[in-house]
């Protein structure tokens, strides 16, 4: 389990006066950058590297609204599932213990933009990953 | 079936020369508020109507990206699941049949953003929607 | 005078109820890229095309609120400026004769992204626009 | 003096590989945002506080370009211009001295949105700002 923070911004707020919800994918991506970083999977000096993972799929529940300041906290786990990645993540803020549960599914790219194997770097450091069942 | 259109613009692209995958909640929500305007759900003078609806769940497939300048046509379809509503789309572009499908789930709040009963207005207009089985 | 129109989206405001004001940038982006398509000088088919200016300066001048909804008409002019480009715009709605006045400044780069001149097919583009002076 | 960071996020680039300019004005909004935090002036707990303000006025100089990954240090400092504020921000990285130049212009609002006085708390907080002539 890999716990980030994000402060909500003002920019992220709408009318209803909480989060916009496009912006949970854009938290969890925070959350799966830093992840990548702290494994020594990307390199934010060759960006070229952390372009080789295409996005196939989001799932976001929604359980609680996020609020102007608040204080998110992302639990991220992964997993390998044949050539892809699966990431969950669990968000939470001091008022509620799951305002979204998020999952994504990532597939690596090779230079060209097509659909590649996992990396034999990538492989190892996921066999290092605990998952536990949600 | 209802169609929408979105001309991709710089500002949605991202590193990898694609749209940023958080767009596409976006360009779903424009549809979804054209959709209700067109019904008159929507007052766009009073925007507190259109802030009576909760994002409950958002589900996105990415099957082939989407790059500046594209025009993304969005069919939109909309049913009624007990007190919830629930919208699919397909998005398509000029050179592929499928980018993405998208699911959105959402349920009425009142003026206290509390959840609530769907108004009896839009039962009306969600009879008369056909919803094709995907 | 060029005149271009977007239709404020939900995600485009913020919890005081009116659109954040980084998206004005975005709107004129909008309008610079339609002239820029219109003139032949962008090919949305060949995207690196579009990647040959860097903004050097941008200000804006907010009179008057947007709102969800509002149709924000833009009006736009250029002129080159030595090896720049200055836009000029003017955002309005049927309720305020001006929302806000935006200026941009570019300057051309080369395939390295370095500082370039103006191609001899931009300077004649620019020799037919009509500038009036604010 | 304030200081203040923002990483750059991967959905803050643009297909240039640099980070849009409209997101400069969110950057130096976090910077605002926390100095205001960091003076007892917004309470996070109580977000209409911080909807008291109306932004006036932008002005950004871009540099130098930010890529993904970078850290950028945003100096911030504030002074009082009537019944406006000023702020002006020095945004740069490990590698550029200087990446932007911002100015924000703003202006208090009472609960209707209407432009009021500057409350005297805020002046007094204000006064203790050191201003630096750039």
């Amino acid at each position: 389990m890999h716990i980030f923070t994000h402060r909500v911004q003002f920019y992220e707020t709408d009318l209803m006066g909480i989060v916009h919800h496009s912006n949970y994918l854009r938290f969890c991506e925070e959350a799966r950058v830093a992840w990548a970083h702290s494994t020594g999977l990307i390199d934010y000096q060759s960006p070229e590297s952390a372009a080789q993972f295409a996005v196939l799929e989001t799932h976001v529940k929604h359980r609680k609204p996020c609020h102007f300041g608040d204080i998110v906290k992302i639990d991220l786990q992964v997993r390998r599932l044949g050539i892809r990645l699966e990431f969950y993540y669990r968000l939470h803020t001091d008022r509620h213990a799951v305002v979204a549960e998020v999952t994504t599914v990532h597939v690596p790219l090779d230079r060209e933009l097509k659909v590649t194997r996992l990396p034999a770097e990538m492989i190892a450091v996921l066999e290092k990953e605990k998952w536990i069942e949600t």
